[in-house]
């Protein structure tokens, strides 16, 4: 079975451009508006992809439509609800909605290996959730930003709010941006501190070099990927304190990989290591 | 009655620029220099202009003089304390006056609306405390900037050390600029993150500036802007995962709210939306 | 007793450029490789240092090598551990041993006073936990940086992973670097967030920048200084209103010191002011 | 269709005693082992009449059989794992299982309605994890316990050292049980503070004090119901602070409910009060 | 002045039984329903005797009314908020409302004296969330206590889900009488933890026996209760470390006091110690 | 060598009453007064027993003096200090010799055994900071204790604020405790959920009795005893989510001890199982 063998879906398409590297590829014409059933999708096809085992070391997710990664929401599932039911029944029942959305959109922290976004054009609203979820954001040198809830009279909800202050460098900017929805471009983007790096040219390019990066972390020991992916997040959250402790207790195991004899034994013979897959399948 | 109606005092002068939008100007000659009565005066002015119930929308911090922002704290409120306690009540009396001082200098963080600093001249010690706790900093160009409290052989204690570690993006450079109270630019402050951008000019025009951006805050639903400034505020200070916890309870009810449809109707009908004002007032 | 007296060691020497300021250089031929000893010695120096009540104001941490801060761990100290053990009595062994280097590596935390990284050359794995944990880091032009350990086949665990999301800028940039183990330039490190500055020229040069700033820091009051290192690293682990608390408890007894009268008398009479200084000795 | 419809399974029977409770028991000779196919049953159970939106407002767990609640895991289940793979990738995957299995346990955490263990017999090891994660626990007056992990090598990992420091009383004696493995009766399971009460007689009177339980707390409120157990279940893990604000948003909403009104006019007329069914079902 | 000059009010009148302990009743005819006006009064009376800086070392709260503590919330309250508004600005108001209810009923852990609760009779409702705030709790031996919320139709916020979890005993029983509002007994709320003691008779032995224990109180050294209560309650909400850290800054400089060779003079002389005030006075 | 071989120093004596079970007994005539000599010959006695990997799976700790447990702290070592400091510097300096000695009184927790602490006669002061950092109390009936430090003028600061509010069950009686300074009795302290249980007998039944208890637990798998304390201790001071995700880590790798299968073949074949030691040993 190849890594992306049965993946794709309706609105998402998935192939293998390099060995243990998924490229997924969002393509709901024409604006990549995010229907529950979409971010669904989206988000069920990241959990299974990571709880069937697949020896996936890293993925790119991009969008496939040529003018942009994402519209955001799909308009028409804003003003559904509960027609019927008192405000307190109507607030419990957009809770528990928004639970299940922000876990679907929140997917791509749970893969034990990075998930790199790359994107083009328009990243508009939920957009900036989707890849404030992600590990490492490239984007083409044109792309326009917004954080559009504001002007649609909401607050984001899905993670944009949760992830910015945390993952980039300077609130004032960030603030400013929230609170107008104004559009903002590639290099404000790498000003605020969300991208990497701002890639030359326009889809293929940004898409071509996180492919690249995505070959360079498959070719690591993922016992070392995967840690280290778990314990920044870790990070994120807790204290200095708090997570080293929790490090000591992760590596206590971990450094009885055969990953590393066999990381240095590849570097002193300069060949490329071969390293086994995790299993984290489910039952 | 007028938006700034009553709220102008002694050494604060407050009007009306925009729509929603208040300017409130500090006025205390020379130096501003911040005495007890002045930062009360402040930190009372915020809070009573939330607590009325004034439908504000944005709020802009500036400094009427025409040299400086601020000079920091008035220097004969240090000494004061209690000359006769022993060490530990004197100890507990300048805890509850420092708690006070706080609560005043953080009164922009209890604000429903974003509260923009726009800065020229001088900010010194204090100044930095009172910007920090704003949303949104805009300095002029030639502004200079110090932490000047270790030169007076103490440790900031009202904001700077507090917020600067989230709110910025080198802990390098701001512990460097912390420990040596030197002068920094505002090229130096935008390079520690501080800042959301330098104005060219001087204080008109990092005024002028900020009220424009108060002004396009001011358009937008204050359902929408004051959700996004708490959650922001919330996520600052909390885990991804407990954030988003937050948001899905506050956006329960707030995505009931009519300003989703006055928005989109605006939208669709490009015209402006109209929107009630929030209800907060104090019993 | 000079302030540097009896503190040099085999592979670290230690001297005093400046009054109050202490010039720690590692010299462990031929690439400052981290034995387990060496390790121990550089986190029992700093320590001491602490506890034998020395009049340091300021620190310097470089290397004594013309080519490099630092290659990072000793190569021969990966892969002991309890060979006729089971995986979880292993796993515990590491565990200990892990807390005990990461208390080693993260003695500069535990110092009164501000510890400065001066760095050039290569600094490769051990040697980015090495300044992650310093206040303060300078590098030399040239210098390049890897964080190498996910090359080895093992997640960073030493602090690395610890402070870098907390003290640096764009969690984007800084997972790519993790991951791929990359090299990258001084350029970049600052791009990141994690240098104050690159300092034009080598070795020298960079050493020679940090002992300036080491001496204007040690110029200040100890009680201030070493009051706002800690409430900084407070602040970075804990919430604002947390902090808040803290310092007002903290600086409940600070404020009492005789270091602002003499401050404001020196700075008055335009002269240096002379401090006290701390007295943290062990018993 | 009845609120028990379909829900019984293989192994876990479910009955309707009184209007909106639900009886869940556990029926797996000889000795309701959980083998992780019953554990996924039991979580997935609680979990879908969760989502179905099924109006169940109270639910009581006990166990079929005559002789005991459970003997615990099905000790058949031990020692399976990743035979060929290195310790490290043994660890992750042992990880993995272990969050699923808890997940499935802490089910009741994640239910709207309170969750009552009813239990006989014996409860040994896993058994007191899964009655530590209910809202009540109810015990037939001959009940032995015994938390049996120690005993068989390991450390309880699926809730009970998790719970039990928060949910009782005497941290000393919860140490010496938790150390030693030693049975306890329902008395000392009392004075522990583990159980509301010891219920004189057997299997069915302890089932009927809880159906009665059950049946009282299905006559209030669901609104009311629902937001008390999610505001304790914050408040055990959360500062008196941070519950409070917590608080104050959910019942932002949560006050607007008719069952305000509705509770004061049944209470006016001493009639029983009609609710409306929540609505949580999933999409 | 005498300590309790001029601080009866309508509703609550306040005398001093003892020296520099206050006794403050509750007296608002037929069952002290708890109006916003009251709780304002209640809130504001607590803060005001703190920061007038009068030397309080003891408070016993008590009602004058001979057969009930409170029957809690004045129903006439319930039901207003923004009848205009939608349903976001009706939860943005109620919040803010729920703000400054929980803020007045929280003045006593405010205060730098204990607070004794002294009930019987009734306790109903907010009785329950107004207790939970003191340090200590007597009852009388015929007292009725119930958490009344949830038969109204609401879940409890102003203190008793955020109190409860932490300063009692035993998490089952605890859910029991929250989910139910069943009325239960000084026996079962001394079962549960939340009462130091039932003290046989009635109204005059509880506050006759609270009056004693704020006696003895008002003897120590208000440093030392002061410190111990602030520790206690922070210790609480924070981990065992964190707490041990807060309680050394706290004790840098709260060992400094003379209440320590004072105590240990009074001690030798077998004499009564007497004891400066503390001065926490606003300013 | 002996398990208690070289441990007695001159005021504790250490031997080995059972197979890995030491017994430690204070013994510092008259009344074992906690000089800082003696906390630090007890903290460092502690750490060296774990340091050494010394075989130890239970220590039990006493007083060897007829008449009681502890008076407390040497009434000797209050009020030295630094007199010729500023209060600041004092602060600091206290507030470090604090820190070690909360380090030194807090061992027991970073014991990987379990310590119980058997008492008699009378516990004053630090008694009960000491044994409330151990992990079971055991009293003989006569037991007096009281929480001595107000009346000496200073709040409790090692450990038993910190530790009192977690381990036990009723604040409202806790709070009287540490207010008064009142002696109670082992009844009481049973009630306060400080104990196990109160044993009949004096000095030689409670030790006996705790001596019994570590016998039983220095049966059972080190691996398995020493990681439910820590899980425990984890669990105290974090939610249950938290505490969920670091025990799965922990045991993710214990679970692959050899410790299981044969404690399974032990208790098949009705014989003692045979452990190998932990190895936590120091480099």
């Amino acid at each position: 079975m190849t890594l992306a063998a049965n993946l794709s879906s309706k609105w998402i398409s998935v192939s293998e451009p390099l060995p243990h590297v998924l490229h997924v590829e969002l393509s709901r014409k024409p604006v990549n508006a995010f229907s529950a059933e979409l971010w669904s999708e989206y988000g069920d096809l990241l959990d299974r992809i990571t709880h069937e085992g697949r020896d996936v070391r890293a993925l790119v997710l991009s969008s496939a439509l040529p003018k942009l990664f994402t519209a955001g929401i799909d308009i028409a599932d804003l003003g559904s609800g509960e027609p019927a039911a008192d405000a307190a029944r109507k607030s419990l029942s957009t809770y528990h909605h928004l639970k299940e959305f922000q876990h679907a959109i929140g997917a791509p922290e749970r893969c034990p290996f990075p998930v790199i976004a790359a994107v083009h054009g328009l990243v508009v609203g939920l957009g900036i959730d989707i890849i404030s979820a992600c590990d490492i954001r490239y984007a083409a040198e044109g792309t326009q930003f917004t954080i559009k809830e504001v002007d649609v009279g909401l607050a984001a909800d899905i993670g944009t709010l949760a992830y910015l202050p945390k993952i980039t460098a300077n609130h004032s900017f960030m603030r400013e941006l929230a609170y107008t929805s104004r559009m903002f471009s590639a290099a404000e983007a790498a000003r605020l501190g969300l991208l990497s790096e701002v890639i030359s040219g326009g889809k293929e390019e940004v898409v071509k070099a996180a492919i690249a990066l995505a070959g360079a972390i498959a070719g690591k020991s993922p016992v070392a990927v995967s840690g280290t992916k778990r314990i920044l997040t870790h990070s994120r959250d807790h204290s200095v304190a708090e997570n080293l402790e929790y490090t000591a207790v992760w590596n206590g195991a971990a450094l009885q990989t055969n990953d590393i004899p066999e990381s240095l034994r590849a570097a002193k013979a300069r060949s490329q290591p071969a390293f086994e897959p995790l299993r984290v399948a489910k039952l």
